[in-house]
């Protein structure tokens, strides 16, 4: 890893040359790159987190003068208890991930056919090449991140929030020393701390290949508007849960409030609670009730709020709160949670109600992560096709949408994208292919019309 | 399929509405579909070959006029030997791709994993939703493209070149009327003719979620330019032949004469020739002789100009030109073809010149695809690991980059991404997953620190 002086031009370039390199090494020199890093960091570790404590001093008086807010001045701190030792962990961790059937690896191969005799096809995995990732403030980040770099084989150039540049310089300097003595070329992860640079990056489709950004909306929004790099990621959270009316008033308390709660800010917490007509007097009122005890504001439609009005003690009706057609398509971020109604109109079977909820989360949500709470399995796989998101859940919380959660070692972010990569992004989600065939002087123009006939015979993947 | 006199953002919010009702379809109504579809074409063969007699009597007339090429031309008409029963034969063929291990299909589980007890997560195939095709004159392609998109379930916005109107109208007409029968909804396929209307449809990423561009490089590089949706296509096909000093002279000959003029205007024609300075003497002067016999004009660089002067006749070597370094970023789609020599320094490795071989080819070509002629298994794979490309190719001609070619029954393009699918893109490069997970209640709370451990067991994908 450099810190780097470079124009964007040579940091692009720079780390297109070293992606070529680092995608023929061997893995046990990228796994050894992994491990020289985790010692080196190690050693320097009162560095570092002196380092810390300077942008955690400088953050303090920005927040002090209401330039930066708790929750980025509490992602900052790397000295919080087992925060380091998370990072460290993580290293190793992602170096271990090794079981071929569970990630893609360099050199897997996934198609073999035989098109003529001697003539062999094959589809085999890769890295992409080069990765810009631009990802908010928060130290520990900057680790992980090379890590899944390294461990797939791409270059990576890193922009991280400004907030922690000093540690990301000083964790940077340690990286870049501690790959000089291993096989993984030191451009291969390279930081750059200028904002700026930005701009001139996402022009350079030339030598980088894809962007992935973590950070705000409007971030990722300003990137997908100014490049022709395909861009992986997600701008907005917008997660919802259908309850529909046989679900189970207990579980879907637990689950609200897991989904609302766990981490309001975080991108797969719930924001829209769809509710069928005939579970508003049955589900509704005590995951009202729980929401509202925990301090959540209620922002409901007529029917919902009609029907909580009466069932529900007094004082908790009246903070109920009205809500309008924008609710539904804002991510909160926030204890509020939108609430709307699904007619169940009389004599019609229950897949109906089920349909208005697709059709309301698919024009509404943000193609992320949406859940059903219901008792039908019928009914959870009509949800589970209908809806058009990366992560469709039955009777669990969308807080599971989580690279860790779903056992994928780590993550680099959540897509919402519709192609490549869809949910928590892991070291697959860093790979792709290439077609190799192995001939022996056959072309083209020997087959077709009058020629040769094709085999295309389909030959086992490990032969 | 409808012939859409809507806006823009109608036949895009139709096209989208459409998809969710397609994807959930099972197989045998979307292969009914294509059943109907091509039954219809057949009744109607004498309509459709009477329009597109009208559309090659005005091209005929701007050919004249020199307003349109002569190889435009020759692609519009339908009547050509085979042509037609080629179209209606493809709409059988795309419908008749089934096996699971080969295509990905809908609903097909690529993961499954235990997260805990009654907590199951699963990764199934899906179609990617709404795609936009822009594609060339070529009547029969519109029947193609409507194949594929129906048999992966994807709803597709087609506009094709403006010198097949009257084929379009009419083949859409039919399809349209088609598929009023089927449970296919008609807005699936729309066909949109005016060509101002890209612009607006470009701007719809909420809507569509891919664009297909099959055309010239300046509307790949325009769309590229203006648009968030992702692309996925290629704007040049930069393809290579390195000549390794080992390689067989006579293969050589063979795979040259058929890379560089099997169809000379192809994305997958060679247009430079790398060779190695020790085969200088040996393997280029019968290519170059056998090429230059077949009119192909040979842009040198001064050592391989030097070489070939010393050994071939003198006619043969007066008409050798002189390469300037553009030729070899440029693709010529004729008979032209870029000659560098790779240094092959005395007492270093072959794989040395293979090295620089690669490092030409990673810095000049287009990453579509790239060959080398070699009796070497060593240097192959030297080359294919290291080249990279969509295809890398060993003793085998690049025009074998095709989807039918590789087995994949036909092809809506060919992929220069670095992301979601390389090289010849078939059905499974229009199919994506999503996530789903099969809970009893559990939420995220419930692990972690101090919590329940997840099990993340995988699980056989046929469970």
């Amino acid at each position: 890893m450099s810190l780097t002086d470079l124009s964007p031009l040579e940091v692009a370039k720079a780390a297109s040359i070293s992606s070529r390199n680092l995608a023929v090494l061997p893995t046990q020199a990228r796994d050894d790159a992994l491990t020289a890093i985790h010692g080196a960091l190690q050693e320097a570790k009162d560095t570092i987190l002196a380092a810390n404590a300077k942008d955690l001093e400088l953050a303090t008086k920005a927040a002090e003068d209401g330039e930066l807010s708790q929750s980025v001045l509490k992602r900052l701190d790397l000295g919080r208890r087992g925060k380091w030792e998370d990072m460290l962990q993580g290293i190793l961790d992602v170096r271990d991930l090794e079981d071929p059937d569970w990630y893609e690896t360099v050199n897997k191969i996934t198609l073999r056919t035989r098109l003529d005799d001697g003539l062999e096809l094959e589809r085999f995995t890769c890295p992409i090449g080069v990765l810009l990732i631009i990802f908010e403030a928060r130290p520990e980040v900057i680790a992980n991140i090379a890590s899944l770099a390294i461990k797939s084989g791409n270059a990576a150039i890193l922009k991280g929030g400004k907030e922690t540049t000093l540690s990301f310089r000083a964790i940077s300097t340690i990286i870049s020393n501690a790959l000089t003595n291993t096989l993984v070329p030191n451009a291969s992860i390279q930081l750059v701390t200028a904002r700026d640079l930005i701009a001139s990056l996402l022009d350079l489709d030339k030598y980088i290949d894809l962007v992935i950004p973590r950070g705000s909306n409007e971030l990722v929004r300003y990137i997908k508007n100014n490049t022709r790099i395909p861009v992986l990621g997600h701008a907005d959270g917008l997660c919802s849960i259908y309850i529909h009316k046989d679900a189970d008033p207990e579980m879907a308390v637990k689950i609200l409030i897991d989904a609302k709660l766990g981490y309001p800010a975080a991108c797969n917490a719930v924001e829209t609670l769809l509710v069928d007509e005939a579970a508003l007097s049955t589900t509704l009122p005590p995951v009202a009730s729980a929401l509202l005890m925990k301090g959540v504001s209620l922002r409901c439609d007529t029917e919902s709020k009609r029907a909580l009005f009466t069932v529900l003690p007094k004082n908790e009706a009246l903070i109920l709160q009205d809500a309008t057609e924008e609710d539904y398509t804002t991510e909160f971020l926030a204890p509020i949670l939108a609430i709307k109604t699904i007619p169940t109109p009389p004599n019609v079977s229950p897949s109906t109600s089920c349909s208005l909820a697709i059709a309301h989360i698919n024009a509404h949500s943000s193609k992320h992560t949406d859940a059903i709470l219901t008792s039908s399995p019928e009914i959870a796989n009509q949800f589970q096709s209908g809806v058009d998101s990366a992560c469709v859940f039955w009777n669990t919380s969308t807080r599971m949408a989580d690279g860790m959660r779903f056992g994928f070692g780590t993550e680099v972010g959540i897509s919402t994208n519709k192609i490549h990569a869809r949910g928590p992004v892991g070291l697959e989600g860093l790979m792709i292919y290439k077609y190799r065939i192995n001939g022996s002087g056959q072309v083209a123009g020997d087959y077709g019309e009058g020629g040769k006939r094709w085999r295309h015979e389909r030959l086992p993947l490990d032969g």
